[in-house]
């Protein structure tokens, strides 16, 4: 894979930043953002990102950034264990389009496992409905530490 | 999922740190190791485990643990694309049996992907041959920045 590809301020999480596109947002702080996945692999499926870099992969991110990142996934984890109770969850992070990499804008999903329900292939899980990911970023939101 | 399950020392990673199972180790410091999987879901599959934390998920982790062991993941992701040169690479991390979870010691995978290969499927890729798995490691390492 190549390293020199530029990042594209206009890719979809780049708008969400600067408030262009809406989405279910769970928390955010001055260096991170995490909100509910619009195509979501399964219930509460939730993405985490940085404001503050332009880094497409893991490949390319600031180690400094990539740390503070990893922090919030697992505190975000966290309170989607207290809200939804799931058997378990998967931490993917995708780089490149042989990867299903589909935003370049570097991110960590977090996708809640339970073993009877089949988790969505990335990319062919129908979109969500707005008022379902805002209700579930509530409950998330309300059992963050 | 519950969070109140022990750590069992006896589990395969534990024992790989203590020295008592062979491992094709990449690299290591005093904090992480990063070593082949044994049962590799794609050319160069690599593990990144702490070598001090008795974490069994991401829930449970220290955060300053977890902050090494992302960067250390960065570091020998991008000595595999230098090694390997692969199309992308997939980092995952799973939580629970629900999620597909068989060794109860935190780990992250970085698994290189190539368009037009199917990954295998967690926990149904056969065993690695020992000196293929050496051999990859001492490339991967000799790519280390």
């Amino acid at each position: 894979m190549t390293l020199t590809v530029p990042y594209d301020p206009n890719n979809i999480f780049g708008r969400i930043l600067r408030g262009e596109v809406p989405a279910a947002k769970v928390w955010e702080d001055d260096h991170v953002l995490a909100f509910m996945d619009a195509f979501p692999q399964a219930e509460g499926h939730i993405l985490v990102i940085s404001k503050t870099s332009t880094a497409r992969t893991l490949l390319d991110v600031e180690p400094d950034v990539l740390a503070r990142m990893a922090v919030a996934t697992r505190r975000t984890a966290r309170a989607v264990v207290k809200a939804l109770a799931p058997e378990g969850f998967l931490i993917a992070q995708l780089n490149g389009a042989a990867s299903g990499q589909t935003v370049f804008h570097l991110h960590f999903h977090i996708i809640p496992r339970w073993a009877d329900v089949p988790m969505k292939g990335h990319g062919e899980a129908p979109m969500g409905k707005p008022e379902t990911l805002l209700a579930l970023a509530d409950r998330i939101a309300a059992a963050l530490d």
